[in-house]
């Protein structure tokens, strides 16, 4: 295909199975995925192996002075994203990167300076506002059937071991506000608007895990709307509606409701309807993961297409940091038991 | 009946139906209503025909003076209630206020010490806790089938057209945090225990209402649980659950739910069951209100018990100033963007 995107993989683990079947669904949109790389080798292989990648490599450097990437996924774990990320754009190649975007607000700023200079793509890849029942969320407030959100509360609560797939959370100094909250967060700026300030309170509910696991937070948008985000991996209801995010937002003239079960329930001008919200099932994905593992699709297949278009992601680094700057602030004002305005990128 | 208690009621407005219901219902206990008494003679006059109550009153000191009354039900408006109660327990009556207790802090503890300094049995109608959906859920908790409670969300959004009822709401200075609010804070401190900070953000949606008609409440308590009381009379949702309040508690061992429809979901070790805590249909409440009119009789018996056992009521006073602080920390901390730690009673 002439107009195909030569596309490189680096990060092999956990999560990065669900980069690679995206992007070999793509195959038929013009992806080309030439090349993985893992500082295991034993990973890098077999990803390779099994979804036919051509090239695997275990040195990031070798890999971007043999290959001709077009665009690069960097599906690592977060302390490595700056460091990648650098050598990528100081080599003109457009990025993507997993969220978080980085482990500080320094590094990110960093990241999307750097880009901006060169003049070369950065988008991080944030994946709930591209899930499908958020997207249709997303939708009916656009269409301005309940008036302009002012009241909305966006809520992740599981018990869930997530631990199992990935024991490094254990260990982490910054837990669930940057693992987890970082998605809700910026699905709150995408039904709300822009933070003008944020309160959170922080809870460590499970006693092997280092960092806080449960966190409350309230925003005050531009707008003058508030809404809750709130998000825990230590609640203990069933039916446990991972990977599911509830949503509650209320307008003038009407409500858009998710609760479990992936129906949206939207009221309008005194009537309320019911739309099933829920994502297909794809030859890769399985329950209860399919709507966060499709949404990987979509944003990749969305990466693909701003690249194309020489457009900038709705995810770009620049628009990230918006929603990093929130997530700073929770943490701030966790700390400080006062109210933080987000920082702006400098 | 030897051991009747001489019951007199001041204010015979809206809400008022509920308490001279209630004190009929409770005759057969040995509540005896003997007096009502309101400044509009035409209230004062139909309350006590329509209830069969021997005299009724426009003058308080009169029916004051003129009655033996062992136990006064003031359900007036606030800004009368400090006036009232003084001059109640200064004759040694035993009393019971209509919450809100008072419109300041100041008044609040005012009436407090005084019956205290008297030794005067004073209480504060606060009657959420004694609905009967929520006494079930303070039931579940306390047999510890979820563990000490660590996160929950206490819930009332409703469009019901509550000031056609109560005009004057469209002109208060403080509204939904001291009206409804000073409800559901009063159940967060059932079920979660002490708080010990506040942090609140204020909306006003209704351009007809003066103040506050939507408030949402971050609680941090004593021990160390967090939670969300959030409350609006603009919410469009349908089904509107007016006026059910909606409740999440998690603790280390489940969690309980209650959602629209008078059902509680209780998750413990693993397994869910689902209950039905609605209250009856009493000969004079009829839906939606009856949960609300129930509560009313069965927090009238409460004062009755209590006060006939010489205890303090669970909503005595003190506790009430309890509530009351949490209250004027919610104001404080919407007008000052910070946590605020509630005050203390002197």
């Amino acid at each position: 295909m002439s107009d195909s995107v030569k596309v490189a993989l680096v990060g092999c683990g956990f999560f990065a199975r669900n980069h690679l079947f995206s992007w070999k669904d793509l195959a038929a949109e013009g992806a080309d995925l030439v090349a993985v790389c893992d500082i295991d080798a034993a990973k890098a292989e077999a990803a390779a192996k099994e979804f036919n990648v051509p090239r695997w490599y275990t040195d990031f450097d070798a890999m971007v002075e043999a290959e001709q990437i077009d665009l690069l996924d960097i599906a690592t774990r977060m302390d490595t994203h700056r460091m990648l990320v650098e050598k990528a754009i100081g080599r003109g190649i457009a990025t993507i990167v997993q969220k978080p975007f980085a482990p500080t607000w320094e590094d990110a700023v960093a990241m999307t300076a750097a880009a901006e200079k060169a003049g070369v793509f950065l988008a991080v890849h944030e994946n709930f506002r591209f899930q499908t029942p958020l997207i249709r969320v997303a939708e009916t407030l656009r269409t301005g059937v309940i008036g302009t959100p002012s009241w909305g509360r966006i809520s992740f609560r599981t018990g869930y071991d997530i631990y199992a797939g990935q024991p490094y959370f254990f260990d982490e100094e910054r837990f669930i506000i940057l693992d987890l909250g970082v998605h809700t967060l910026d699905i709150a700026r995408v039904f709300m608007g822009e933070v003008e300030r944020v309160y959170c309170e922080t809870q460590q509910r499970n006693p092997k895990v280092k960092a806080e696991d449960t966190a409350t937070v309230m925003l005050k948008h531009v707008s003058g709307a508030v809404s809750v985000v709130d998000f825990t991996y230590e609640s203990r209801k069933e039916p446990d509606p991972f990977p599911e995010t509830m949503v509650e937002i209320e307008g003038p003239d009407g409500a858009v409701v998710v609760d479990a079960g992936l129906t949206m329930q939207v009221t309008s001008g005194g009537e309320m309807r019911t739309e099933d919200i829920g994502a297909p099932l794809l030859h890769w994905t399985s329950k209860p993961w399919h709507v966060a593992q499709e949404s990987v699709l979509i944003t990749c297949r969305h990466m693909l297409e701003s690249f194309r278009a020489k457009d900038a992601a709705a995810t770009a680094a620049a628009d990230n940091l918006k929603t990093f700057a929130v997530v700073e602030a929770a943490y701030e004002s966790a700390a400080s038991g006062t109210a933080v305005k987000p920082r702006a990128y400098p």
